[in-house]
């Protein structure tokens, strides 16, 4: 049994409003699925998310795709803490206030001592990527 | 005459609190330093921008980082918009609440159509690196 | 008709040696499989590409990465010279002199002024991945 | 006494051609300067490091990039093997053949697990950058 996968997989169709991360509480995710190695939530760009020109901070999108990276590493249920060694953002398109973001995650590689993944942030139907990242996470040991 | 610069530098050693960017508002930085090319800002962590664990959200850093650099491409009072391609960000120490973090940038490139800036975020003292990031922008010709 | 891509068809199962790259000729990739924005080459480690562990240097698995990711670009047809902005390479395993390599590149976000392509690097039956990375291009309309 | 560094000064002037890095070899390196953390070498632009619109081929660069990073690390004379877990690569401006580069390495945190180090490109006099990539490395404890 993987607690961490169910508790997210209660949360399908709600927000995640019980998550342990406060940032992530900011973030307001809402689960739209959630499979191991691969979790999709989706947001609402708030007035406090945007950048001077209305559109959507690219720091906002980067948190977003770190903060759902994060997710899936902890939704394997192993007994590792994952530390992020790196992510990398690729910008492609704008999203405004009151837009729906879609943000999905694929899970590339889990090394014993490393593991990849990356999320790709869409527009609410999918029809456009708004931008793409990837993290290497190191795993340590969670303490007993 | 350099108006965004100077307007930057009116706030040195007070809360940016004028910014027209609502994130950077939430980001709630002060203005320690600003120079051509060169900006000092020091953030407190906030509870709101942890992780599960207690410190820093990556994200958060990763969107100090974007945010610092923005102001920097800013600062420079060129008649371009920059937008980001891509950020890239190495992660070397945790932070906690209530910590104190220095993000200072420096202009790598600035060319015809494209500019490159780094930041490393530092703990208060600047006696340990907490992260450094790099972005690429490319510079649309702003409406007038 | 698209003739750059239908010239390195033509090199199906065989080493692509008329192309027009110096450096690619140094490579000597050997075309598997190629279709509109994902091709699949494939390489021998040679001992000059080596590192002094003897396994292959990472520079030539970012070199592979760039000229296939290129290669991905010129296939398209299109009447434009691709710039590299900057490419990140994620190295995940190691491989040996005379180790065959397979790399497969996708075509992620082909845009008006931007694209975003991805190549894997696999062992010779790609059951392991030796490395992943992906470029942003800039188009450059190319000269009549 | 760090015999890997007094190795790399003892080439000062001179080709580094006891390098035991059959790819090092093929890049020739002319050694400019060696410091604790910090090497300058040169590089001539061979006809087959070029593209096929005769410049310096990307991924020459990034090898250039990643095998100076990795000369850096081995100076270090530390008991580790470094393995390279990701590389960025920035690329600035073009080189053509015959052209001399200056390559220059920066060790920006030197960890007790990690390491990062960057790498700036230059052309012959260092008034133009060519690239700028910098490389994340996990420490492996050498075999004795």
């Amino acid at each position: 049994m993987n607690i961490p996968l169910e508790n997210i997989q209660s949360f399908i169709g709600k927000e995640f409003a019980t998550s342990p991360s406060p940032f992530m509480l900011w973030l307001k995710p809402i689960v739209v699925s959630a499979k191991h190695g691969k979790l999709c939530f989706q947001y609402t760009v708030r007035k406090e998310m945007t950048n001077p020109i209305g559109t959507l901070h690219g720091g906002v999108t980067a948190a977003i795709i770190d903060d759902i990276i994060g997710a899936t590493m902890y939704s394997l249920g192993e007994p590792f803490f994952n530390t992020t060694i790196n992510n990398v953002i690729d910008y492609y398109s704008a999203a405004r206030e009151n837009d729906i973001l879609v943000a999905e995650t694929t899970l590339i590689k889990n090394g014993a001592q490393f593991a990849n993944a990356e999320c790709i942030v869409w527009n609410h139907d999918k029809s456009k990527m708004i931008a793409k990242g990837h993290s290497t996470m190191f795993k340590i040991q969670a303490k007993k």
